[in-house]
């Protein structure tokens, strides 16, 4: 399997600098920048982007899961808020929150939650091992 | 500082299926799906949004260090190259390797490197901290 890649280049210093990032699939490049990630300016930031990767991780796993056991998955949707935070050892991700609403035919709901479970553990949650707390909630629509 | 968000959807099972992905700045909403996550299809996939967050953060801190440590940063440029290997317990991602080129006026390799070994500890390397191996290559064009 190949590797996945990706780019980013920053010119200048932290605050009147600028950056691009780029995907290697080609489906995006953009501008990031100090303000785009720690105020509130136009662009992407790293962060939004981990949230992605983990949201799209989930909801393909959570589909699999219950593909897997027989059921008819209509759409699995999931959106992540990543809580970026300051302390005295400057900031980190301390938290990201996943939310979900999943259709999904004639499952009951002990079921679905012990799916719902296995996808935690996707291959993107396992990776971000250092992020003290990842929640889910789940519920069937 | 508010939250970063992103969404995901999955409709259908693992290989039949097919998702979509959405950053909540709106830089980026596009496709995914199993052939461009596991096999050569087109689209975005988890790992390269990961690989893009990593090397977005890291040049950004390495420019920060070497700016705040006085220097004149020109263009500080990182590539990632994400792996994702399957074992008995099934696919993780197994290493990142940076590769980065950074122009900046003055400084010597030991100053460089050192800048070099903080930026390793950046916002989103500390989040990967599931990623068994992360590996920096840097050099000074």
């Amino acid at each position: 399997m190949p590797a996945r890649t990706a780019e980013a280049a920053w010119s200048g210093s932290l605050q009147e600098g600028n950056g691009t990032l780029k995907l290697g699939s080609g489906a995006y490049e953009g501008a990031y920048s100090f303000s785009s990630r720690f105020e509130n300016g136009t662009g992407t930031n790293p962060e939004e982007l981990i949230g992605a990767a983990l949201a799209g991780c989930f909801s393909m796993q959570l589909a699999a899961n219950l593909s897997r056991a027989g059921f008819t998955v209509g759409r699995v949707h999931t959106s992540a808020n990543v809580h970026l935070t300051k302390d005295d050892s400057g900031f980190s991700i301390s938290r990201i929150d996943l939310t979900n609403e999943s259709s999904v035919e004639g499952v009951d709901q002990a079921v679905f939650d012990e799916n719902v479970a296995k996808a935690k553990g996707c291959i993107i949650s396992r990776a971000l091992a250092g992020v003290p707390e990842i929640t889910v909630n789940a519920r069937m629509v």
